[in-house]
């Protein structure tokens, strides 16, 4: 746990909303050194997932040429979403490090707390109308896939 | 709801396989017509977000030009994982349907049930080792986020 981290993510935040972005930034840190950096920039790039913490995740794999973080910890402005905290767990990152908190987005006038809510309901409960269709069928990727000898694992 | 879209999802996913890829495909409808798809290029592109419902998204929205996805649905091949589920959320997409779910996901080896239930755990109690740095510090771009008169919302 690094101060100077979580400084630079803060320091990310507020640059990025001069640049046209919104209030978040992100540091990635293997062996005590930055090797990627992200910013909110959902507005600015017409992409909602391009938050912070998946911009950083993105830019560090293309850096290391790897789908995996292991072995490197991720500082945030801001408690991540459940898009990024997702993105985190297949990036395997080891640690993570928030600034604010979710509250404190949702007092900004940010979603994340809606959507933890969301995420804990049936999907029949949600406000997203959500339907399954067709299940048995699409079962079928799944056992090709099981019996593709080239499959690479995550 | 339209088999006929959640049959190309499917196909898309049978087809990513070949293709070096993993068993997940989506596409994105606006007005009945198809404006994205998205397949799973996690290892193929060492990008751990590069799920198929976030690459359609992507795509959807650069074709758009713009941030919401209002007025268009999302078929996907399997269950969203909680950062697709996110990324769906934050693009206001109107309606969801999946093939295939989480627990045949997990039966295939992919972690999106895992995922679901850390999410539902207080961050103490994670797997993954979190911890909250500088709250207040961290609060500083949200206090300039609310007096930036130039800030755009989503």
């Amino acid at each position: 746990m690094n101060k100077t981290f979580m400084r630079q993510a803060i320091q990310l935040a507020i640059d990025n909303i001069k640049n046209g972005g919104g209030p978040f930034g992100a540091v990635i840190v293997k062996d005590g050194t930055v090797i990627a950096t992200g910013v909110n920039r959902v507005t600015a790039n017409n992409d909602p997932t391009a938050h912070a913490e998946v911009c950083a995740i993105r830019q560090a794999c293309e850096k290391l040429g790897s789908f995996s973080l292991e072995g490197c910890d991720i500082y945030s402005s801001c408690e991540p979403c459940p898009m990024c905290l997702g993105a985190i767990y297949w990036a395997h990152l080891d640690h993570l490090y928030y600034g604010a908190n979710k509250h404190d987005a949702a007092a900004a006038g940010f979603d994340d707390q809606f959507i933890y809510e969301e995420l804990e309901l049936p999907s029949g409960n949600r406000r997203l109308k959500t339907a399954s269709l067709l299940e048995e069928e699409a079962k079928a990727p799944f056992t090709l896939w099981a019996h593709h000898e080239q499959r690479v694992e995550y």
